[in-house]
């Protein structure tokens, strides 16, 4: 097959009509979405895109928890090349986060079957369930039972925030399938387009990430137990301030991201004090520590580091420590092979490129563990998203969908990728 | 008059009765007492005290704002030497805070009374309406209405956390009398016996504080307001931190108390962090600052110091600043005839003495601006009070009225007095 590559571009029209479209299922006021894991809006988003996948002629797959496979045969039998992503939300989300993905999956399609090509590999455009565990605890679940590491049952009996579990809802919105997945679905090669949802392309004026990896996460909940005393009739030098012990940590972990240099990143995003009035001296705060780094022997130690900094304030101040792990992932890094693949697609395209690692998590993480697999980031103005105000030049969008498209043909019709 | 001072003391079981008595007015599960003022607990214990008053043959005025005056008329006319404090208090308040200083008075009277002495200028035991503040604001109310800074309607119409108005509760408690205050009642002299509240005495050691004033206090609340962004996506550099211009804040008060020294305190008791969530770094924080320093110029540079630092960490961090006063009171000098009467009646008894700073508001700091007024103060097991636990020792409960015993005779028998 002597495909006319070069020439072959995604209708951008096409693609942002289908986006709009999808996201006008769970409209919020003054923009953004809100589809939840396997709530109502949910059924009514995943209805549509089902509905343009069997429009493109593509046979759909549902598996026991709700991902949907849909697939374009090849001119061989034989494993896919799959790209996909999510069409849940958070509670404010925008119309990008996830959609991006699948869409342009879908768009690559469409391209392929207006110029009438048939890829050597089936291609397949998949949704997984429940990417974004807003609603039902672990994130990334879909992706998880579909590799395998999170089986089926235990996925079906997680309890939503409103009690339901995922088996109930998924049978509420009619997307409990038959095809067996659980590692038992073999995929040749995995690529998801997302925004980047971070600052970084837009600030340097770099429209496409060549993705190399994920951050390794850390949270920790630390909790502080102090002494609850009078903020006037207490000298400073016999308190035993909770609050104290949280601020110095705050800014200790400001520190020790500037020293680490690199990747690392360290937030305090939530601090909770008692009894939290004016005149008191706080006697208990409770604050999380999120870590993160693409090396896991730089994650590791920043947070030992952390940690030995809160035991010795807290025994200076005379207060005691406890902590809890709310979460720990090490790095992934993608398949060098797919992000070679993404900085020449974007080079033939004329496209600037950067390596990047990802700070948010991703399926495509997930299908690290069964097949080669990368990621192709566009911008998000601001940096900003799960949020309303989420957004993505169109030109970014079309330039990402375009990467998408080169590396689905390359990785669909040759026996061996150009490098 | 030639009265063997020297051999009068305070009987301890009767003054621990009425202590424990009024105790049970309200008492909660657990120790402690909540008689919030103007409650039907208020009213109970004001009934249980004003009966005391009169079985003691004193003469009970009430005022239009609720405050109870029983006078012991002595033999000459004029304005009487008072003592007093409050019976109401917190939500979770102690048997001690504000009830000690009313039966310590009347313990005083019952002394007087049983040795069959008339001093010379009439005594005065009174208890003062809310203030405590916990219901209706501003604290101190009764005995402001009674000086006459805070006029009578302006008090009357003050709502209460639960919506009536001071007005309404005063009638429905009975308690609104027609004994002409706001200034046109003179007094000789005040002096109030309270526990500290703070830990101080019990540190060192010392029975009797000689309360030299009350500390100046200023509350200010800050908002920052930064962006909200991922805590994975967000290279350091890019951040907007509110959070962190918070916490930079909290540690530098600290730094700050101890380097201006002596009697400065900081206090940042309340923080409130949105979003709140692990990951996402805090768009925005209100925080408050409590600064108190018994020198109005130091407190007044405590204040500049750290607006001056807030304002530009928070422009640092590309964080915007506004901030609010929420009270701001000047420090109160009390009387240095009555300070060194608490020293010299302390000494008297062979009680160790320590003059300091009061690092709460009390009734005398109102009074003082009337007439010459002081304060004794004992210690607080633990600094603890506004709490079930509040504790003062009986040894110390017993030292403390013999201390006021030695001073009101003193003030009521004398035209001078030693010094």
């Amino acid at each position: 097959m002597n495909v006319p590559l070069d020439n072959l571009r995604i209708d951008i029209d096409r693609l942002m009509s289908r986006i709009r479209r999808l996201g006008a299922v769970g409209a919020l006021d003054g923009g953004g979405v809100c589809r939840l894991a396997l709530s109502d809006a949910d059924r009514q988003g995943r209805d549509l895109v089902v509905e343009w996948m069997r429009e493109l002629g593509m046979d759909v797959h549902i598996d026991g928890i709700g991902n949907v496979i849909a697939v374009r045969p090849g001119s061989e039998e034989g494993p896919p090349v799959m790209t996909g992503s999510h069409i849940d939300t958070v509670r404010t989300g925008g119309l990008y986060d996830g959609n991006l993905g699948v869409l342009a999956g879908l768009e690559v399609i469409s391209v392929l079957n207006d110029a009438g090509i048939q890829t050597r590999r089936p291609l397949s455009v998949a949704f997984f369930t429940n990417e974004e565990g807003a609603r039902f605890a672990p994130d990334m679940m879909g992706s998880l039972v579909f590799q395998g590491d999170m089986t089926m049952s235990a996925a079906l009996d997680v309890e939503g925030i409103e009690g339901s579990t995922v088996s109930q809802c998924l049978d509420e919105i009619g997307y409990r399938g038959t095809l067996v997945t659980g590692g038992k679905f073999p995929v040749h090669a995995f690529v998801e387009l997302h925004i980047e949802q971070g600052p970084v392309l837009e600030e340097k004026n770099i429209p496409i990430g060549a993705v190399e990896g994920v951050q390794g996460i850390s949270w920790m909940e630390y909790t502080i137990i102090g002494t609850s005393n009078h903020a006037g009739t207490t000298p400073m030098r016999l308190r035993h301030d909770a609050g104290y012990v949280a601020a110095e940590t705050i800014a200790f972990v400001r520190r020790l991201a500037g020293e680490f240099g690199g990747d690392q990143v360290a937030t305090v995003g939530s601090i909770a004090v008692k009894p939290n009035l004016v005149n008191v001296v706080p006697n208990k705060v409770v604050f999380t520590v999120d870590l993160r780094n693409t090396d896991e022997a730089l994650l590791q130690k920043a947070e030992a580091q952390t940690q030995a900094f809160i035991t010795a304030t807290a025994g200076d101040e005379g207060c005691d420590v406890s902590f809890r792990k709310l979460a720990r992932f090490e790095p992934v890094a993608f398949d060098l092979d797919m992000i070679s693949r993404v900085e020449a697609a974007a080079r033939d395209l004329d496209l600037s490129v950067r390596r990047m690692p990802s700070g948010a998590g991703h399926d495509a993480q997930i299908l690290a563990r069964m097949c080669p697999s990368g990621m192709i980031f566009v911008p998000s103005v601001g940096g900003i998203s799960h949020n309303i105000t989420e957004h993505t030049d169109q030109k970014h969008i079309e330039d990402g969908a375009n990467v998408l498209l080169r590396i689905l043909w390359d990785l669909a019709s040759q026996e061996r990728a150009k490098s």
